[in-house]
């Protein structure tokens, strides 16, 4: 980020949903390479434009999730972009490693081909080694 | 789409929230640019596999929202890949002019600065020559 960005300016402009989150979809600069989708809370998305570094909200863990806090592999932002209707952000960062947990580059890895879903990335680093142990 | 793509398979990975419902991203063949995010359902996402020609639905309009069909600014489904949780999908495409209904070529074009949200992005068409009306 170049410039201190004007937060509680974003804030107002959010339309959080009936959970209080909003999606928030990662591209790497540079690349363009979609990187992942998850989602933000008003103090995930405070703590992001604050630190500059991304982090999101965890549905599953109920709670802040630190991208990259386990595996090191960490998304620094360089721009934050909100839509039309306020109701998605657009991440740009730079993601050090891999996004997904599966150690691919981006969490969509997978297309539906004539046989059923196709893998289209391959694994750049083995879970284990992000997480010391396997994960599905 | 060069092959076709097992729908079936596809739809029995795909995990529909609540409302029956999955994020879908636009992503621009090519370019890279993130175009927008808007939902499918599953006759949205079977329709947009099926035909090639990409359609959403409209959660404000309740109904099937074949992207274009009012503004002539279709989009041509090139690839769908679903993410590693099966809860988002992203679509690269082929956007016949602008994405979004305020003219510009992607929703994503405002970024908060110091002194408020910024446009980043320019009007390419106006609204008025997409909708026969202005749109704000």
């Amino acid at each position: 980020m170049t410039a201190i960005p004007n937060i509680a300016a974003l804030l107002d402009a959010v339309l959080f949903n009936a959970d209080g989150l909003v999606p928030a979809i990662a591209q790497q600069e540079g690349s363009g390479e979609v990187l992942m989708m998850a989602w933000m809370n008003r103090d995930a998305l405070t703590e992001t434009l604050s630190t500059g570094r991304v982090c999101y909200w965890s549905r599953s863990r109920g709670a802040l999730w630190r991208k990259g806090e386990s595996s090191g592999q960490v998304q620094v932002l360089k721009q934050l972009l909100i839509d039309c209707d306020g109701d998605t952000l657009l991440l740009i960062v730079d993601q050090a490693g891999v996004a997904c947990h599966t150690g691919r580059r981006s969490c969509f890895y997978r297309t539906p081909g004539p046989d059923g879903l196709e893998t289209v990335l391959p694994v750049v680093t083995e879970p284990e080694k992000l997480y010391g142990k396997a994960v599905r």
